[in-house]
């Protein structure tokens, strides 16, 4: 597979965004964060969506004329329009704007709407992490992409609707949860078809109810996700819940109850919180240390690995990309090339093999 | 199986611990809230408590002198110390807090810590929506109950670590999630005891790692529970970790690495948010309604019951306890009979079986 170095791929990013019309700081943006969620393990929501975004572009579904305005504010709370530009530019101003609010106020939520997709919903938890403070982030899709079932149901009712979590970690990346209320994401099945693997157990069911492991169904939209949890996937569903009221509702876009039309659209809810307003840096510093260090000296099976804590993965992975750069499945970056050669934009050399 | 009015059930908690030396006020207020555990269909989480919690008040681990102070503060968080009362109380306290702050502030957190036992978690974001505001609540136990392993791991790490939202919902009962990060919560396995069944099928493990379904292995300390989601348990196991930082470390408490000793503690780390801030109420009723009734029309296997929302489980079973009142397991009725009696309280007849 075609080996591209972290750098060169976020160039090439934000000069085929920029060359589709977007302003320069806002290609650069997107690019970072597109990039970032290669470098941070997940291929799902990385580079391989150049070409689907540049037909969005196409579409005129994502809009490069960046407009993001405050609807509705109070100094604790606000509603941000993000005018249908990239979804990682509507959700980034987001989180700014709830880590600005959370300095002041301690704590801060901001709900954003009238997004395209925001990719790695973790980059934005992360953003408030990296500053100090913990962020929270709720996030659902409306219409053309109602990919997920209702547990004990067998029809489309709600995306994946994902959930995220950063806790600042000192001197290293933060602990970070970012994870589908789904079984999966809906891209990690896409990636399955790449991969040529079969979907995992227990992930889809065709639409009369029957367990399948066909990934191809799901993109042919003849199968859906199920809640995570299994029997006890009321659990998945109801952080479904939960996501699509907070941010569908609170953001004043609706539901998929009341949305149709479709196009893909995400709306996040985001809550940024200062620990300070709690307990000294010191404190806890001392004592998030403590925690992710008694969870990795949990007792294993023998033979098994050592237990991981949230954000351990998109770490590991980091160092692997940062020695070797991002590998990339041959026809995705076949389609890369090509978005690329359609915006006249020049692509980079693979990093020889070795 | 014995049935009592769930009146005369809230009476004669009461006066069990009132008789325990609780306060007249306090002791009702936990009353009401261990009976609404049952009324609302956990019963894991409700009168079959009375007995082991008087033993905690014997053991000083439950204080009856009622000293709940606000240790730090904001216009939009506090720090609550519960001194060692009854949890109920001190969770009931904070959440009061948190809407009132919310009111004033339209979003505000309250973390609260010296607990005991907190009972059904779902209570305390009821509360929230019974003010129109919606409720979050994050918990973690400390100490003397880490029954759940990190995902991967085989040993103890943390406690059961509940989740739960509460949202207004206009003329019913609120839309609320409420749910253990492990498969189930510990109590559900002590009612399987109870009932003579096994636990079900992923919900534990022996300390080599093996999967078992023996309930007395884990009243034992010989089994532990998964975090949920099975080959996705790191899910279950991020919500897990999310609720001990955000309740354990915010707090000042400490985590399960830092906290020793057996004595139960639970921790909750809560937030109330307006709504209003965000939409009109009318806006808001409209769309939860539609987003509910969508949810319920959702298609399933034929013969299959129809889908349910979160909280539709809590006000099909007090739909039926109100009508036929609380029934009770016969060993846990007379356990509650000997605890009443062991203080000198009297204890209402049974409703006479049909």
């Amino acid at each position: 597979m075609p080996k591209i170095k972290a750098d060169a791929m976020r160039a090439l990013t934000r000069d085929v965004f920029h060359a589709a019309g977007l302003p320069r700081d806002a290609a650069e943006q997107v690019a970072k964060l597109m990039v970032l969620s290669n470098v941070r393990g997940h291929d799902s929501h990385g580079v391989r969506q150049i070409p689907r975004y540049l037909q969005r572009i196409r579409d005129k579904d994502i809009l490069t004329d960046v407009k993001i305005v405050v609807e509705k504010e109070t100094p604790t709370t606000a509603i941000l329009n993000a005018g249908n530009t990239f979804g990682h530019l509507g959700a980034a101003r987001a989180m700014e704007l709830a880590i600005a609010k959370a300095r002041q106020m301690k704590i801060a939520a901001v709900v954003v709407h009238a997004l395209n997709h925001i990719g790695r919903v973790g980059g934005y938890p992360e953003m408030a992490a990296a500053e100090g403070l913990i962020g929270l982030c709720f996030v659902s899709s409306h219409s053309g992409e109602k990919s997920q079932t209702a547990f004990g149901g067998i029809d489309n009712r709600m995306g994946t609707n994902p959930i995220s979590a950063g806790f600042p970690f000192p001197g290293a990346n933060p602990v970070l949860l970012d994870f589908a209320s789904s079984v999966v994401a809906a891209n990690k099945i896409r990636q399955a078809l790449d991969r040529k693997k079969p979907a995992g157990p227990g992930w889809i069911i065709d639409r009369a109810g029957n367990p399948v492991d066909d990934p191809q169904m799901f993109i042919d939209g003849k199968a859906l996700l199920l809640p995570v949890g299994g029997n006890q996937g009321h659990k998945g569903y109801g952080l479904a819940v939960m996501n699509e009221i907070l941010s569908g509702i609170l953001s004043g876009s609706g539901t998929n109850a009341t949305v149709s039309g479709g196009k893909f659209d995400n709306v996040v809810f985001m809550i940024a919180i200062d620990p300070l307003a709690f307990v000294t840096r010191a404190y806890y510093d001392r004592e998030v240390k403590a925690f992710i260090e008694y969870l990795r000296a949990s007792k294993v099976r023998p033979g098994d690995p050592p237990v991981q804590v949230p954000g351990d993965y998109e770490t590991h992975v980091q160092e692997i990309v940062e020695a070797q750069g991002i590998e990339i499945e041959q026809p995705v970056w076949d389609s890369i090339v090509k978005a690329a050669q359609s915006v006249g934009v020049a692509v980079p050399q693979p990093i020889p093999a070795r």
